[in-house]
């Protein structure tokens, strides 16, 4: 699948992806490379991009990063995620990785790292704002 | 804090709260009662409501939980959040119990159940569909 | 199984289940209560029983657990464990509760909750010190 | 901090890290390498290293990256680990990378792999067996 045709998938079927106006920049084999927009909707008293949009972006990415392996595969749904917030993003885009670490027939086990910053601004460096871990289950006949 | 005021302070603070419709019908110390009610919008392909919104309503019973224990406080944020879905919730309301574990001076170590089903149909049994631990690290001065 | 029956079967298979001393108290389906009685040598400097020794326990309580709901399945292992220290556990015995929150066919989600105290001193109280949650991966043909 | 430094306190002060009988190869900044040399004594039934032996190397593992980034931290405790077997262990020595992937004032949150197989026999290629998250709670005053 191509990058585009992942972002399709994925912004059509989940429905969080398309609020956070998921998009995906690359796809290989085990790994893909997504963000989603800086917009003041997603942001809470202090500035602080939210937990649960940093959640469905890591959610989405995983789920790319599988598509990226397996092709179209319907009905695989998160089996567990666990993310922990590094530090505050800056009040910016925010990208991720997407890695499958581990392929099996019925559970694909992903890392995922979220980071913010890197933009055009003088002195600005791209931090590690979030780093996940997850699981998808694959459905038990595929193509 | 009453349930009323959590309710609004939430909802009011984390974009996504509203965006799901979180409500809080319960609070006492170390604990908070909550549910989303259902609609299509939350729903994949295959009728599971989604593993993000299901975080989310997690997230938010989480901060709930600890508003309650602390009254308000401001910049209380996720540190992690971790999160196993345990079956498909049938299409209905999902209501989620909060529980403090352990409350520190930096961190507040919650568990959230989050339950399906229970309705007024015939056979119908609620049904344990998530289980999440988290915490939230607490500001350093407050009230 | 009977609660002998899990401890032997769980001491001659896991290294680290003897080593701490690994005692099985009470079994039944989806539930097993257990411990293990504290010696110096599971102790920190500072005092603390260290936290591989109590990831052992609750590594070992959850198979308890599973045993107790399924029989004696062989190769069943974990799949994955996540434990949050809460506070530092006394110097004396820890003991521990698992319970299957769901049985699935291939995999058994577990939760474990580890208590230090309340022993005969005055003012004893028992304290949560650990949560545990983690699922075993169970072989495809059970009797 | 030497890496013969870090692994004689780490095995002085962690009962289980001398049981497993813990090597540190190489420390730097944010990062250590770290092994255990196999025994028959750490494998289960059916010849996997059991699981709590790869937990404790990874706990282990983290705190030698951990002491390498700050020195001789005394105190500094385990506040919480998250471990996924992805697959079974070669009959054979395990090695471990941590990284320390964000180290604030009061908390290391590391990331460690443990690898297994990749020694001279032929067709012997390196696997990734387990993938551990965590965080050491780091004392308030330091040097």
């Amino acid at each position: 699948m191509t990058a585009n045709e992942v972002e399709c998938l994925i912004r059509e079927g989940v429905p969080m992806a398309d609020d956070i106006g998921f998009k995906v920049d690359e796809v290989r084999d085990h790994f893909a490379r997504t963000r989603i927009t800086f917009t003041d909707r997603f942001v809470r008293p202090g500035g602080t991009i939210s937990g649960p949009v940093q959640m469905a972006l890591a959610d989405a990415s995983m789920y790319a990063a599988v598509l990226a392996s397996l092709g179209k595969v319907e009905m695989a749904v998160t089996s567990n995620l666990s993310i922990n917030f590094l530090q505050k993003p800056a009040p910016g885009d925010l990208r991720a990785e997407a890695v499958v670490l581990r392929l099996g027939r019925r559970l694909a086990f992903c890392e995922v790292r979220l980071f913010s910053g890197g933009g055009d601004e003088e002195n600005s460096e791209e931090q590690l704002v979030a780093h996940v871990t997850g699981s998808y289950a694959l459905p038990a006949k595929r193509d």
